[in-house]
């Protein structure tokens, strides 16, 4: 890929920064995953400057030029490879101490521009490969949730025990920590799973994969005993879900998808939903397009996203969860 | 505890960021994981803000007072909350764009001061019931790599699921990917498993669970066939991590500690170490205080640190790595 930006002369990003691991910006650009380490991308191509210690497993790792560093050589690297000109950085996953002093050792804040927006939209639209990458992710994810099996004596926690498991069987791991609600927690979208008894009622799972760096994310609901009112709701999330699906194409950007889900989801007689209806998803499991109700962000073909309509109340919630890529004439359900 | 910080009137901490997760910092002096949340401490105590769907799960976890957020509140309920002065952050864990955020909401870059040195420094130094939860990780730990048994045709990724097996029986988790390294790998400090087999000579593990938050990170040797220098070295690791451990309480400082270090590697004939010779550790794998020869901050009762003291060459590496407890007269292994 040519150097995609215009109102900088280079970009740098972090391999690892104020969250510990690789950002997704840092591994869908550098294309490896190696500790420590600065991806510095010009007109010129792509270097990684990586520390003395991690020098072979960069050369192993990453296509492009490696430069090893010595302790404090970082700088006056950075220093002498740099372009004139400004130097893109992405925002977000930068701390923001190494923002101010990344700004005092190469020439103040101004000449450091925010790209993380322009990184954002770049991976929001899919490649085929990513595409395949997120529809293994699901099918896997699929595939442990049918082999788990509830019973009212195990806790929330033995389900992600069980989850975790299987997961080590597929050689695959959490792509974020499941939620395992079972009756009044399933009420909380985002309950912390606990060591209480299923007992009887819904088993709400929210749960997914990572596949070679890519995320599923799935929610399902679980019954044990008649839990009439719980299934009820269940088959109309299911119902929403598919009739969000439906109209998907006619929505050209995020926020009138968030108005047609409101819509449907006051149309089943649901109260309003305290959650946006989806998000994008990707190297992240939230990332691009942000889907809320102001957003403008216009809707492009091979954008993946997770979309959950959701009824809460007091006594339960339940929630039906897939990913679905955008399209102009059919969305697909992966 | 009372407010400790002098250069400000509250502090903003935040429980997701550029990494995701909650910081150390916000699980230290919250108390609790709850999602998407601000905690603010001031002179009149701590509180959560929090959006309205984590309301319930904030309530349960946090003690302190708990303020429900509705979509874009986050601002205007500070600016309510604040009370006049300077705003502590822990700009480490800060996002740059957050920060840049906050500065235009909240008067400008000069009213934001950052405290991560404070705050780290705040959790270098444990307090006892810190000091049991790390010895309890390190004790599964040992007991997990006690049980794994290893063979020529295992791969160095069959380790590391046998290991994530053992902590999924345990109930525990992973505090830091594992490292396996077999053969030249090892001689590799930060080596990412592969699907290679171990066949003959070291294996090196890095492993360490995490117990109640609290992490552990040991470093051990295994041989399989005669390896004999391996061997040698790996006994010479040892006997140089115990000398360490003798000459602990005579360090003042933390570069006293390097500058020991080096010696008693250097007498054991071994090449200069190209990496430091340890790292604080608790909350996180790597925290306060940071071990470089070049740092004058003073060692303290009750800082607890992890040495690795290791040997590498182009044909192998070795490494010996435990929990130390710096004390004036005598330093504790975990």
């Amino acid at each position: 890929m040519p150097f995609p930006f215009k109102d900088c002369s280079s970009l740098l990003l972090f391999s690892s920064d104020a969250g510990g691991g690789p950002g997704a910006n840092f591994l869908y650009h550098a294309g490896a995953e190696v500790d420590s380490s600065v991806l510095l991308w010009t007109k010129a191509g792509k270097t990684l400057l990586t520390p003395k210690m991690n020098e072979r497993q960069a050369r192993a790792l990453f296509r492009g030029r490696v430069v090893p560093l010595g302790p404090g050589q970082m700088v006056p690297v950075l220093k002498r490879l740099l372009p004139r000109g400004k130097i893109g950085l992405d925002l977000e996953s930068l701390s923001a101490s190494r923002h101010l002093r990344l700004a005092k050792a190469l020439g103040g804040q101004k000449r450091l521009v925010d790209v993380s927006g322009k990184l954002e939209v770049m991976r929001s639209v899919k490649k085929n490969d990513e595409i395949s990458r997120i529809r293994r992710a699901v099918s896997i994810s699929k595939d442990i949730l049918h082999s788990i099996t509830l019973s009212p004596s195990m806790t929330e926690l033995d389900v992600v025990r069980q989850l975790a498991r299987e997961c080590l069987e597929q050689r695959v791991s959490f792509a974020y920590p499941p939620i395992v609600a079972a009756g009044a927690a399933s009420g909380q979208p985002h309950h912390s799973p606990v060591a209480k008894r299923l007992g009887t009622g819904v088993v709400l799972i929210d749960f997914g994969v990572k596949y070679k760096n890519y995320c599923a994310d799935l929610s399902r609901c679980y019954f044990i005993g008649p839990a009439m009112e719980e299934r009820q709701r269940y088959e109309e999330a299911k119902g929403v879900f598919h009739s969000i699906v439906d109209n998907l194409p006619a929505c050209r950007t995020a926020g009138e998808l968030v108005r047609m889900g409101d819509k449907l989801m006051e149309k089943a007689g649901w109260p309003p939903l305290i959650h946006a209806p989806g998000h994008g998803i990707g190297l992240e499991v939230h990332e691009g397009p942000h889907i809320y109700s102001k957003s403008n962000e216009k809707l492009v073909p091979n954008m993946v996203m997770a979309l959950e309509p959701a009824f809460y109340c007091a006594k339960f919630g339940v929630r039906y969860e897939n990913e679905v890529v955008w399209g102009k004439k059919k969305a697909r359900v992966l």
